[in-house]
């Protein structure tokens, strides 16, 4: 993370600024709205993720010297604009939906209440964390909807940029991730870190023998002993001759995870190691861990699909001035008109329509007066900043709590891996009277 | 960026060395390679990005107070582990091949020599930032190919994690694009910055021929103004009315690109503003981009697409122990057995073996002794750290040029964006008496 986030920005926010600044529209109140048009391609539903990072960026998106100097020495933007960059302390409002949530087409995930000037310089840091983190997090919830009640643990921090793996592993474990091999997820957000041991500690070693001992010796027999390096049944012997009854788990790492699985399962229960875990790991992803419900695996390690958002590496958020105040002072709703990206103008509302059993029936969206709450409808929409401070940080312990409620009330039909419709609608309602 | 990389780690990294370190074997000297067993699918060659970032991480990659206090409150590792990484200070060789080289399945394209204990701890730091970089990279020189003189602009900054996002810029200038959105990229790493207007800002005023205006008057008739936020063709028109001959561009972001980029080159050259340019965004990659080769485009914004790797978001390197002493303190290649997943053991050097004409023929990879220079062979292996210290820390702008010309170097069909195999073999050649 940079002490500064100001200039996580793209060069045309501030020139856009300069622009505004100087004709007088910069200071008129405006609604920004981020939001998805679609789902990643065939899936049932999004998991909002990043809310809670995007709120502690906000604090520093601050233009210090270093920040001002490089706009000053690259002419970015005029004098005029770097004095009002100075000054820049984001004062508005900020809602949306909670992190962890579900969300559909067009759900308002975010919506920032500010002048042009305040709300368009955020537009790429809010887009960045959100679409990152929120396809992370959408990715993490098939994968641990397919675990059922055995533990995923993300372990993926080497196949993305390092701090994209900071945040995927906070994203992963809002979507119900166990925990996380990456040690600065756990410095930094407090997610839980674990370990096993990688084929170079084996190689280190004359033998597997002296390497099993060592970790044994040092780490306790309740260690994970990776078992793949040479041959699995002979260093499963191995492990169990080392580590005895007590022997924590075994990691698998290659081949067929579910034939050796099951090998090893009878091989450790031959020595009565019924407590004896077995740890998979080697390119899963939702559908391999589905492929191994039946096999006897205690436990999946989840690496590159992770962090890749499994097919969807972005969420393809956007973020759109919905309305603004006119000439007169008036609030106005806009939306461009492009052929292919349409948008729904105005300030909106969002809730889950539930039926009476609680079970979700379409994503309602609308725009102007939020309706009475009737009781089996959840309202989403949460204030998150007020007047320029932060009133809720959107803690991740909530919010993975949150993400498992809210999928829980979904459709079962959200469970499946196969590629679909969401699965509820999106209905936008008309403005009441 | 933290201030400090150095828990940017996997917790097995100070498991495993906590193991070794009780054991005694954390002291023996040892060989890590990073290599790519294969390109991404169909890919004809891959371009090494990240190894300058990494190096300026590994001089950030210390056990600061703390890092130190959470190893100890969360009881990763013991005291005596905790203890000795107070003092971790990288002191080993570092050589690899120089940044923006192509490669190729196999290439040693970085080379850790150090004790264990020094190694080990640096893989998921040096394999994060090359997997990244490296998957950008090697999108991005399929893009700027395709472009060929046309400018390609990165604009993907929102569709990634904040930090990737500076990388990505990076990569892509390295890679051959000519500028970045991204402002952060521009401080920290002086790649040029350049951009356009949003709709918002359009949507901003009461109507497109004030917001033109607007932005005419503060950046300039050479601006490039947006011109789809309603109709084209109108605000071409008044485009052409408010900036006059001197109009310096339009951009496109919605709709068929071809047809109304041609549009368009005739509306501009009907008025005589032939050389006001058309630049086209709007979810382009390679295939786009050569898609549009026969248009009357100037330049290509490229967003989702180069921050994603255009479907290879990770390069899929790995980092692995080659080499190490053994109790007789003789230097043994090593190599694990899994069925699927073999490793070369030993040090490597590499070559990429030319025709007289000094076209590429095949990536030549060797272990042991250096062959004697033939003259059309060019050695690939450049050291970047002596003793501990960075010798060389890969400029940004020499690496792009390296990268224009390894590119150039390779065979005709390199730049075919069909899916193929890579376009010279990898040849490990016996060692040398």
């Amino acid at each position: 993370m940079t002490v500064s986030t100001a200039l996580l920005t793209d060069h045309y926010e501030l020139t856009m600024l300069q622009a505004a600044l100087r004709s007088g529209e910069a200071r008129r109140r405006c609604v920004f709205e981020a939001f998805a048009r679609r789902l990643p391609d065939g899936r049932r539903y999004g998991v909002l993720g990043g809310t809670g990072r995007f709120l502690e960026a906000l604090e520093t998106f601050r233009f210090g010297d270093d920040e001002l100097r490089f706009l000053r020495d690259t002419r970015v933007v005029d004098a005029e604009t770097v004095a009002w960059l100075e000054g820049y302390r984001f004062s508005g409002q900020v809602s949306g939906y909670a992190e962890g949530e579900c969300y559909f087409p067009g759900s308002p995930v975010l919506v920032v209440e500010s002048s042009f000037a305040e709300g368009v310089v955020l537009e790429t840091l809010a887009l960045s964390i959100l679409n990152h983190d929120t396809a992370i997090a959408s990715a993490a919830s098939r994968m641990t909807s397919a675990a059922g009640d055995r533990p995923c643990i993300e372990m993926g921090s080497r196949r993305t940029h390092e701090e994209a793996a900071v945040a995927a592993a906070r994203a992963a474990y809002v979507a119900g991730f166990e925990a996380t091999s990456n040690l600065e997820a756990g410095r930094r957000h407090g997610v839980p870190t674990t370990g096993t041991a990688a084929h170079a500690f084996t190689l280190l070693y004359d033998s597997e023998r002296e390497a099993f001992t060592a970790q044994v010796e040092s780490l306790g027999r309740g260690t994970t002993l990776l078992v793949d390096t040479y041959d699995v049944r002979t260093a499963v012997d191995l492990a169990l001759e080392i580590a005895g009854p007590e022997l924590g788990a075994v990691r698998l790492d290659s081949g067929d995870l579910l034939i050796q699985a099951t090998e090893v399962r009878h091989q450790l229960d031959a020595a009565g190691n019924h407590d004896t875990k077995i740890i998979v790991t080697s390119d899963l992803d939702e559908y391999a861990i589905a492929g191994l419900a039946a096999g006897p695996v205690s436990g999946y390690g989840v690496g590159t699909a992770l962090v890749t958002g499994s097919g969807a590496p972005t969420a393809s958020m956007v973020y759109k001035l919905v309305q603004r105040e006119d000439a007169s002072g008036r609030l106005a709703p806009v939306a461009k008109k492009s052929k292919d990206k349409t948008s729904v103008g105005g300030r909106k509302w969002a809730l889950r329509r539930r039926s009476p059993e609680g079970v979700a029936q379409a994503e309602v969206i609308g725009i102007g007066e939020h309706p009475v709450d009737d009781g089996d409808d959840r309202p989403l929409m949460v204030e998150l900043v007020r007047d320029g401070d932060v009133v809720d940080h959107q803690d991740i312990h909530e919010a993975r709590a949150r993400h498992a409620a809210s999928r829980d009330e979904l459709p079962r039909a959200a469970r499946q891996l196969s590629r679909g419709e969401p699965v509820i609608p999106t209905v936008y309602e008309q403005e009441h009277a």
